[in-house]
């Protein structure tokens, strides 16, 4: 007899990992290297190392190695908010009427909001650790900078976020918690760095992008002592540590003999679907097990369904290296999604090589579409989900409903990245019927393909 | 050996509280009965369910039995959000550097952000058992409506929410939220009410209040069909309900072999305080165990401090029963103090007698203090706390620093009543320096006074 499955399985202390999982190093084809976008090289660890904390570029080109000690310190401080619980979704599967078991692992439950704590603290420590005086960022929509800026007062040290300034006099609450956990915070562009003085000349009125505010959170990294620059997704250093996600989940079910037919996640810059499938995706590598794997993408921001595999630049100041990856070209303007997080050009080079290998597939939702399955989960299941997440909800429903039409009792896994508190604007709009569902034409797309660096 | 305890205790669903505890069964004191405004009679049933769910009105009166079942139902949406984990502080008693070892119950962890979906589920259960299509509420910093607007769509219920006026407008992520779960929310004064229009047209700049809310809600409920009126706080009913916070807590201590020796809470109308401690005042009401419990409210709205032991109007309209509590009186006007939850002229009756009974005492403390102490906590716990619990917050750190002094190695539990995700224009004028430390002089509190009820 098979034991009754909880509401939400937690984990104990002493079951949860203590090893992050490389699937890299599973990976037949591995990930394509970083190159110098001056010498197009593969870059060294001597040039990672500039802008990367050490240990941080050390992850970065390790693709060999399977398990990767999680540092006591790091330990410690998942055990404030992790593990996360693996929820299983009865009041949902009612609603739907659906024979499909449906499982979440929900990481919401932490005041930055989503999983982008989980290497934030990873990143804070392995610069704390170097001697560093702090660390500098960038953040759109501002989860990444709150819990870098969380991660970074727990460890003592200098977080400097350049957050997108359209965003840092529209989401004022995001950049209070920000201070709150006492960050400084500087719209941009900015005239503190040259990059910024550029673009404030050349554009007096504009109000930021990622790829300016990327590019001076590196400059500022580069051009200060004691400094170094991180990010929050797209790196395998990343994904590396948003494994916790998958490991746990993958022991809490180990733990109750489930095993999930259809894993399901959003996609921006891949950091939590890389996440939460690699313990999984690693089985089917070796040939243990076989998952359906689905990445969710913004049909606004379509990276992997219709954009190239290509070396690409990770910012549209093309200060940093070029990344072998499905792109739509950094030149590529997203609409004004609301999923911010998802606003991505590009997409982390270990998930475009297995979605080029057919490890996963990847399908594209339209917004509305998304805030309905939003609300519809909301209602049911309680908890406010991100926009971004709610990708991940909306075709773990449409799956559910396919079950329901065939009969088939799938068990359906997907990722909760986070809550929608800073979110109620987009609510809102979609409350009230201004909310837009473009899909970029062709034509829409040419300039993107247009801004591909020549390989030649 | 005493057993290592873990960061976070979480019980398991069977462990899991199956019974209220009414704590009114183990008073030698009775709480005093409420009383018809018009006839200073106490209530009868009859008259009770003209506004209340029939249910609700029994236990509203029932001071005799000790346990009280939770319906299946109201267990099973337990199961979605709770139990709530009890967590030992060592990252603040690390910092303080205390020898104390200081525990919080979290119930901030639900999209409502507050312990208010513990009463708001049981009530709107009721109202549906009762084949009731919808119940009215209002609501002033919009924890309790979240919660009432989550409870009702779970069951399908209608929710009609009056929302203070300047929370509507100046609160417009908690509205949404609330239109998220299908609430209807009106801001208040409205001119669907008679008690509405009169207001605006005696006052039509008005931004409104929680009593004038509060009449609108209760004509509201009684003048519709199917309708009745339900409140987050202050009644009998809510502390019932709210025990389950305590029962948990118990449950997990005893588990660990942990017996606090300080249990402290915010106090507002008292629904959070009187459930934490209930099952703990029960030991001492029975003389089988002593705890110190340590109510903390805001010194700009000191109803157990400053306040007068007498019967009372529960609403500024006056149309709501009387009852005998520790209060500034109806006519007392809080000042904008940012813990909005606290702003209340009374407190719960039941918790009025056990301070007047010496079973509890109080402390008032200052506003820009308690910011410090929410900032404090955050830094180090991770989590971001609402105002109104950061009062608890402030007191548990002043007992922990008083160990440090003496050597002491005290329990220290507090109750952590909810997240501050839609408080940040109170952080950000703790920020900027702007935030005020507001006392009433007697002066201020005259007024009030004045107000109390003649009962000759």
């Amino acid at each position: 007899m098979s034991k009754e499955i909880p509401y939400k399985i937690y984990l104990e202390e002493h079951e949860m990992p203590k090893q992050w999982y490389n699937v890299r190093a599973d990976m037949k084809n591995k990930p394509a290297p970083l190159l110098n976008p001056g010498t197009k090289q593969p870059m060294t660890l001597e040039e990672l190392e500039h802008v990367f904390c050490t240990e941080l570029a050390k992850q970065e080109l390790d693709d060999t190695t399977p398990y990767i000690d999680i540092p006591q310190e790091i330990q410690d401080f998942y055990k404030m908010y992790r593990p996360s619980p693996l929820v299983r979704a009865y009041c949902l599967e009612k609603k739907l009427g659906t024979p499909a078991k449906i499982y979440y692992k929900f990481e919401g439950n932490n005041t930055s909001g989503s999983h982008k704590l989980n290497s934030a603290i990873a990143q804070a420590y392995y610069a704390k650790k170097q001697g560093l005086k702090g660390v500098t960022t960038e953040t759109g929509a501002g989860q990444w900078g709150t819990a870098l800026s969380m991660a970074c007062s727990y460890f003592d040290l200098d977080c400097k976020v350049y957050m997108v300034k359209c965003s840092y006099e529209q989401k004022p609450f995001r950049r209070e918690v920000m201070r709150t956990y006492g960050a400084s915070v500087t719209p941009s562009p900015s005239m503190e760095t040259e990059v910024g003085k550029k673009i404030l000349l050349e554009h007096p009125g504009t109000t930021g992008s990622l790829g300016c505010a990327i590019s001076e959170a590196v400059e500022a990294a580069t051009t200060t002592e004691g400094y170094r620059y991180v990010l929050g997704s797209v790196l395998s250093q990343v994904l590396l540590h948003q494994t916790v996600i998958g490991l746990e989940t993958k022991i809490a079910m180990d733990k109750y003999d489930i095993k999930p037919d259809i894993i399901i996640g959003c996609a921006g810059g891949g950091s939590n679907l890389g996440g939460l499938i690699s313990p999984f995706v690693g089985e089917k590598l070796r040939g243990e097990n076989d998952y359906q794997i689905i990445a969710v993408e913004p049909a606004s921001c379509p990276s992997l369904t219709r954009g190239k595999y290509a070396y690409d630049f990770c910012d549209t100041g093309k200060v940093c290296p070029l990344a072998k990856m499905y792109t739509l070209g950094s030149g590529f303007i997203p609409s004004a999604n609301h999923a911010g997080g998802l606003r991505y050009h590009g997409m982390s080079s270990v998930l475009s090589q297995l979605y080029d290998d057919g490890y996963m597939e990847a399908r594209s939702v339209e917004q509305t579409a998304v805030f309905a399955a939003a609300e519809q989960f909301a209602r049911v299941e309680g908890i406010l989900p991100a926009p971004e997440s709610s990708h991940a909800i909306k075709v773990a429903i449409d799956e559910a409903l396919k079950c329901k039409e065939t009969g088939e009792e799938k068990t359906i896994l997907f990722g909760l990245t986070g809550t929608g508190y800073f979110d109620m604007y987009a609510y809102e709009s979609f409350h009230n019927g201004t909310m837009s569902d473009y899909i970029p034409t062709d034509e829409d797309l040419k300039p993107g393909f247009d801004s591909l660096p020549k390989m030649d």
